[in-house]
């Protein structure tokens, strides 16, 4: 199996994500936000690229929560913001979510031309391996990135995603050399907090307080829920 | 001091390098080639986009040295190859190199926007970082890459003069997330070829048998040259 990786969501080559399985990951926070509502029993997850774009879904359907942020915060109207811990089950069980974040959603949307497209983080990393390997094709994982940059987060996220199919392919993968640096990234950062705290992103949150998000955010394999974006709506994977 | 990276030619935006020092790094082996031949007495090198344009050139002048590769080995009708150790005192003393690869010419010609372009290296690290500490702007260093991906053994050099900066700044620089990854990467692995073994270009270059040239590209520091990219010309730097 192959496997490439993206570092942004400016960046995404149509061409590349072609006829693959497709990984997004946004682990700060928005990715960490759609595990944690479809852990907890969201019905489903919409993801937009405007405030107006949920403002309007918000009108249409009656069991909305619209969540989401912009430069990292709540925006004005909507339930919650881009905190994965406000996502508990008597909040989203049976409801539809409507997120728009700065750039997991761009990056869930922009993968669209995947053959299957996976939402992933710390918190199923284990579990996006293994439906990796069992949809069995070449994978290209997709980080959003930070306004169109390369983003520490994501990368060594996408290290420890790699690291997991490594383990359950006993080793038969054929990296790029961006994916293999992300392997080795996350291979000498296995506490991955002790490499996030470079990551311009890192301030950001912690300058606002979210150090529990933070922490939240970097658990490893807290559930075996595996998103998957199909026509433009996200929801357990059907085989999970 | 701010310091920022470009992953491959393919990607260079131009309004990230205006303004600013740009330091070009295609190790295996084009900017290791030019390095040497500077070091070794070569006038001047012009780096050029097609065979074509370097056959012309050759008409042109009569103190030419063609060289350069396609896919890695020696173009016909050329003097020599891509092989830093066929640029010695003897074949290059006070000629002019005329010289075409597949990605480290493209990075260079794709780097004019730069306020001051160096060529880097492994071979000539420190000497870089202390000709950008003497200009004092904030840094673009720019991956060569191979065909227009991601190359670990650019990633890596770029770490080892990202490092040198640190080193000579004393700690006062302000790296972007994929600077620092770099950084952290020859952290890690300061014997740089047990990373770049990871690389697909350590392959190509192996199975040429070229394990000599990769040994020789892979030495720190055997050189104080620092050559500059003026007017589509690369000259030994004025000061040093």
């Amino acid at each position: 199996m192959n496997i490439d990786l993206i570092v942004s969501a400016d960046v995404i080559d149509k061409k590349k994500i072609k006829g693959k399985s497709v990984v997004v990951i946004d682990m700060l926070r928005a990715t960490s936000v759609i595990v944690t509502a479809i852990k907890n029993g969201c019905r489903e997850v919409i993801p937009v690229l405007t405030i107006d774009e949920a403002l309007s879904l918000a009108q249409k359907y009656k069991d909305i929560i619209l969540g989401g942020e912009r430069n990292a915060v709540k925006i004005k109207g909507f339930h919650c913001s881009n905190s994965p811990l406000e996502y508990k089950e008597d909040v989203v069980k049976g409801k539809r979510l409507v997120i728009t974040t700065s750039n997991g959603t761009r990056a869930i949307r922009g993968a669209s031309d995947g053959d299957n497209i996976f939402i992933g983080s710390m918190l199923n990393g284990k579990a996006v391996a293994h439906r990796l390997k069992e949809v069995g094709q070449d994978v290209v994982i997709i980080n959003a990135g930070t306004n169109g940059e390369f983003s520490i987060d994501d990368f060594i996220c996408s290290g420890y995603i790699i690291s997991c199919l490594k383990e359950c392919l006993e080793g038969n993968i054929e990296l790029t050399d961006i994916a293999s640096t992300a392997y080795h990234i996350y291979s000498s950062h296995t506490d991955i907090i002790s490499f996030i705290k470079y990551a311009k992103h890192y301030k950001t949150i912690t300058d606002l307080g979210l150090k529990e998000d933070l922490e939240y955010c970097c658990s490893k394999d807290v559930t075996d829920v595996v998103p998957e974006y199909i026509d433009g709506i996200i929801k357990a994977d059907i085989i999970s």
